[in-house]
């Protein structure tokens, strides 16, 4: 058992140096020289959010200030979060938050979540001016520190951060930027792409080539804001299962078909979604979804990474892969490839007429509309590895490349 | 949608070279050379391994067709899979299965699940054949054209999957071994450590530098027996959430401890525990678990990596850590950290108690009997993100260093 300790003296704050600049020695290539370039500009870019961040946030606190020496009442304006604040345009691609707004006002009732918020947001500027990044539960231990400001609930915390995070997102920061990351395990990619990740302490680039893990991988940051790619692939492949992803990665799938794979392990986490989507916008490549064939995978899985979820659409800017397209399975695979089903359940049944009922994005792409009513009428569904049905390798050997010699026919 | 297609002809089954002799260009240093050579022994381990699978493999099956030529009944004998044949010797360290067998004789009412496990059979030995590997969704779906012999339902594939495995585990064989493997995530590594793995076709070795993630880590696959490693690091980090472990590794915990951090994310996947496993006695490190202070943490996830879990016993001798050992959080800590806690929940006593009534882990040891027992007196449970109470940072500029310094005191 541990001796007894002294209760801790000091509390050791996260208040190293801010980013430096990008340190290399004699680039080699002139491949590197362009990726060390890009890094820098990265880099660069990150310095100027985060002096922005720094920025917004002390405008915040100087607003509230300032009543205060005014003796008025300080205000704070939240953007209400909640699908009737949401809108979808097939242009933009996502869902985006609209305009309504809750007002924060302090009086008596209100003066302990007014300060915690004054805290939350102190802390990240903390965290920016540091380098530094915390999870929403060390956020809410963070607080035990606070005094009369504590959290009592995790819960509570939570609503704060959201709160704040939407707040920052109609001025285009995400939680990442204020440097408030998730708690989840991040995804594995492998293939044809070099990553370019800048020491936190020296700046000094790791290029981190994800073609040389073996049977292993790349397994994805909480945070990927800092990241750059170089990358001549032709697109990245996004798969539901860890059994399929192993199976493409083994088999070196990436180096026949000169693509990126990237294992998303069920719906996609935030950090897996805003590397594919950095990804993609970077390097302009396309990304392809590979997911079971069911109402989970097309209106849980590929949904959520193309457009978003309703109730986090303040943070469908950021996360979202609009440029995401359907490569299977769809319902006219299992026909044409004679696939072995299971019954649609129930739940599945409700998820698939809730998708055609209420969510706007089925209702603006008619073929989902067809393809969802095909796949109810059928009755059926089929998970991406009934394919091993005609061999384990007929995925890799006779169906991915059918499918990726007609791109144009993927469902939108 | 996909163009009508015609039924596929030829199903390509995994039949190509098996597992070549290690080839490499130039060893640089003595170091590489070494590993090389380690490398090396590995696969000719494996190789000999594989000899072994496949030979196991034909005389089950000459057994039974020898007593069909001799018009006799044939039959396999199965080890019983259950707590009452299991036992636990503090000495091997790990939960192990009796000698209570079970026995399948072929009859009318047995012929098709005997059919089953004999292509089940047939279907490991074409994998090690073809230096290839299945999940057990893989091998459900490939039934599908085992014509009379097709599973209807992945729960019964999956019941002769696991009694296969039983049989070969008694001797000595993995389901890894048998080319089995998980459909699950593995687990991420980072520190100081290279990973040797020999390519599935060239068997030329990469070298992967777990030091060089970046933010990121080294993704660990879902079959890790042909890996080898090398490492000066001292110990082991298997730590519980991905927030601390991201945390240690941004902050390059690993160089400054010279250790290796694995995530495990709750209980550890089956090839994460395997991996340290394997590294741990290859390379003779011990390894730490710096776990939650509850019931879950330490008799969900630390006993299930340590000693393994009762209703899978047969696979204890290759999955469970005998040699790791309990750095935190204690039950004493949240004491001398004046650490923020839950109450515990109703089933967190449940299963505290059950720890102490029916464990046989825990009942062979008394150190840890009043660890659960001072936390029950307590009542309450401590995350170790709780830690952050005194800082974000603290964990690694306090707690962890103080902990290290006293490795003898650690839970058995």
């Amino acid at each position: 058992m541990a001796t007894r300790k002294k209760k801790p003296t000091k509390k050791p704050a996260a208040k190293k140096t801010t980013a430096r600049k990008t340190s290399r020695k004699a680039p080699k290539s002139s491949t590197e020289q362009k990726a060390s370039k890009l890094a820098a500009e990265v880099q660069k870019r990150n310095e100027r959010m985060n002096g922005m961040t720094v920025d917004m946030i002390c405008d915040t606190a100087n607003g509230v200030y300032k009543d205060i020496l005014k003796r008025a009442k300080p205000d704070l304006y939240f953007p209400v979060r909640s699908l009737k604040n949401v809108s979808y345009s097939q242009k933009k691609g996502y869902f985006e938050i609209g305009k309504q707004k809750k007002q924060r006002t302090l009086t008596v009732n209100t003066v302990k979540s007014f300060a915690q918020t004054l805290r939350m947001m102190g802390l990240s500027k903390e965290l920016v001016e540091g380098n530094d990044f915390a999870t929403k539960r060390d956020a809410y231990y963070q607080s035990k520190n606070w005094e009369d400001a504590k959290f009592d609930e995790q819960s509570e915390s939570d609503t704060v951060m959201d709160d704040i995070e939407a707040l920052f997102s109609v001025r285009g920061l995400s939680r990442e930027q204020l440097r408030f990351v998730p708690d989840e395990h991040g995804g594995a990619v492998a293939g044809q792409l070099i990553v370019l990740d800048p020491d936190r302490e020296t700046g000094e680039i790791e290029r981190i080539d994800c073609t040389r893990f073996g049977s292993g991988a790349y397994s994805i940051p909480s945070n990927v804001e800092h990241l750059s790619f170089e990358t001549d692939a032709k697109f990245v492949l996004a798969i539901e299962t860890g059994g399929i992803f192993q199976r493409l990665q083994s088999h070196k799938f990436w180096q026949s078909s000169n693509c990126i794979l990237v294992s998303m392990a069920g719906v996609p986490t935030r950090a897996t979604r805003r590397f594919i989507r950095k990804l993609s916008d970077q390097c302009k490549i396309p990304v392809y979804a590979f997911v079971d064939c069911d109402p989970y995978g097309i209106s849980n899985i590929y949904r959520t990474l193309k457009v978003g979820s309703g109730n986090a659409a303040h943070l469908s800017q950021f996360f979202c892969v609009p440029q995401a397209r359907f490569l299977g399975v769809t319902p006219q695979d299992i026909v044409d490839y004679e696939l072995p089903t299971h019954p649609l359940l129930d739940v599945d049944i409700k998820r698939a007429k809730d998708a055609l009922k209420n969510d706007p994005f089925f209702q603006t792409h008619k073929p989902w509309q067809q393809a969802i009513q095909q796949l109810l009428k059928m009755g059926v569904r089929a998970e991406q590895q009934a394919l091993a049905k005609w061999g384990l390798n007929y995925v890799i050997e006779e169906y991915l490349p059918k499918k990726l010699a007609n791109t144009s026919k993927f469902l939108p």
